[in-house]
């Protein structure tokens, strides 16, 4: 992959942004969050700022490993199976790496796929081979079998995100128990990336499986589950022998992040109770459910996303000759609402597909629906 | 070079820091300096909280980027030829990557070296060749004869620490022309690591040359100018297109550094006015010398560091049998003072040297002297 085009498929969500913000569009092409937790970070790092400006742990100060120990990983595992990292990107980048050093050097992931999997995997010198989400609606999974077929050719790691972006698609039982069969046969590493873990609408969660009989890495953070995207403490955590060896990296890259930082996260993480986790996805939901019926009123043709923060939006019953970005430049001409077009999220940029996000504030997405209702 | 060995390397400062406050020993070990800005940062930090948590520009703030290029980079230069970095280890990082790319994967540096560097070039998938600085008191620069001699072999990548870790020795007139004049001959890239910059205490200082006919990208950060280790707030600036290539990965490694710690580093740099980084130098120095005469009192064969926070001690008349890592815990144990085994800056381990820092507040300095002075 060409330098050039690591920067310009990272530069498609600014120059969205900035479009909507030249069209005076209400912007909903970006994942960014409301937000909901920023005051309370104030409040809380003004205690903490005694931890001081030194170097922290470069493996993460004890408060918040364990606390994500204790959230995230089976019983019996310990904090020192978590490394604290620069957000969920440095936690992809770490497994990659270490998963290549032990699986080899070709990586599998759906399509649509989260637009800096391929740079990911071309900075680690890895190959990557895709598996389509099923496109019937309601937002589907892949077929277990193509996975096989990927797996029998070689790829030993599978990186999976779930809750999807940009689909919204969530593992669910059936999808686990799959995963784990195929366990039986091949031997395999599952790097999860569970950036919008806790955004999840329906009763599957990610989380549910009481054990996983395959070798697993799992990476998440602060950025969408307290909306701070730019906080940068994220997480690594699964199997000890490679957290290790992702550890070693980190040591020469990130190395650490901020002591205060990480205190107050975790101090955060403790108000994340069940209730509030069941007032986020409330909250969520309502917003997802506003912005669908919105869609497919003006008719987009959508599958009703179960986790995350987007709706994928086929648009060619509305400009069935129009290339997506232009159609998202349109929409943010005439309608006065930007989406992103879908075309990084695919090896093959010709869908007609467009990504609405609803992370946005309700009073935001609102405006957003009133001016689709006139479309 | 195995994963075991770049863990080792960077353990080791922790190790010593851990035994010198097991055996309650004046800890000058590692470069933790005395948190002279802390203060300062959060009150700044403070009023800097509305810049919020979510994403900032992957690039660097603006208000952080324009400081960083008025201070750093000649007239001319633009702000968009700076990154901002979690510190000075991702920008070492990027840096080689980005200069692999161009230059191929071997690299030059000095010995001893800041032990983060053949770890650093094994992750880069790199190879390197070191040239040996001069072991003639005052502390002394490489050969540059033998430098050229590694060019002439292929390599085009220099790495360069001044003020250097841990020897103390700076860049001098001298040797910037030396470097001027082989760069009329060989195309090279030099990665100038600046992460002591202003801690120098002759009248030569690395910024002082006006012009420079060869490449060059140039890694510092506050974690020493700001006596901030843990901020995490680090930049890379120079030329054009390599801070470009760098960009690229840095979108895929740790993204962005938090708004409102940007934004108050930036703050804290323009309190560095020439009389204060005139204070700081003083404070050092005073430091240095006081560390100088107690280690020469002692029996310590030392080259007085014209720069950064360490001073080399051989210790082969105190000890001639006594292996480094051995006699550092002997120091601790017999006269409650802790250095650092000089092991991990030489690829041949075999060295009567231990490292003392002089980072360390004034009064920790000042009790550490004591206690050597009755040895």
């Amino acid at each position: 992959m060409k330098l050039l085009e690591l920067v310009d498929r990272a530069a498609l969500f600014k120059d969205a942004s900035n479009y909507a913000h030249q069209m005076q569009a209400v912007n909903l092409s970006q994942g960014l969050p409301e937000p909901l937790f920023d005051d309370e970070m104030n409040s809380v790092l003004v205690t903490q700022l005694v931890e001081g400006w030194q170097y922290a742990d470069p493996r993460g100060e004890r408060i918040i490993r364990e606390r994500i120990a204790q959230r995230f990983l089976p019983g019996g595992c310990a904090d020192t199976d978590v490394v604290i990292t620069s957000g969920c990107t440095e936690a992809l980048f770490l497994a990659l790496m270490a998963g290549r050093s032990e699986f080899g050097n070709r990586v599998i992931f759906f399509e649509p796929f989260y637009p800096y999997y391929p740079g990911l995997a071309s900075l680690c010198g890895m190959d990557f081979v895709t598996v389509p989400l099923a496109s019937a609606a309601p937002v589907g999974g892949p077929d277990w079998g193509l996975v096989e077929a990927r797996l029998r050719e070689g790829a030993r790691i599978l990186l999976l995100n779930t809750p999807h972006n940009p689909t919204g698609w969530c593992m669910g039982d059936e999808d686990w128990k799959q995963l784990q069969a195929l366990s039986a046969t091949y031997d395999f590493l599952v790097i999860l990336d569970e950036a919008y873990q806790y955004y999840s609408y329906e009763t599957i969660d990610s989380g549910s499986l009481p054990e996983r009989s395959f070798r697993w890495l799992s990476a998440g953070s602060a950025s969408k589950m307290l909306s701070m995207t730019g906080v940068r403490i994220g997480w690594l955590l699964g199997d000890t022998q490679l957290v290790e060896s992702a550890y070693a990296r980190h040591l020469y890259l990130s190395y650490c992040q901020p002591r205060p930082l990480q205190a107050a996260t975790a101090l955060l993480l403790d108000t994340l109770t069940p209730q509030r986790i069941d007032g986020l996805q409330t909250l969520y939901r309502d917003k997802r459910d506003r912005l669908a019926r919105t869609l497919t009123a003006a008719g987009f043709q959508i599958g009703l996303p179960h986790g995350g923060h987007y709706i994928m939006a086929d648009y060619s019953q509305i400009a069935p000759q129009m290339e997506a970005h232009r159609f998202s430049q349109h929409m943010a001409e005439h309608v006065g609402v930007m989406p992103l077009a879908a075309t990084p999220f695919y090896l093959d940029g010709r869908h007609s597909q467009v990504r609405f996000s609803f992370s946005a504030s309700r009073p935001v997405l609102d405006e957003a629906c009133r001016r689709m209702e006139a479309m």
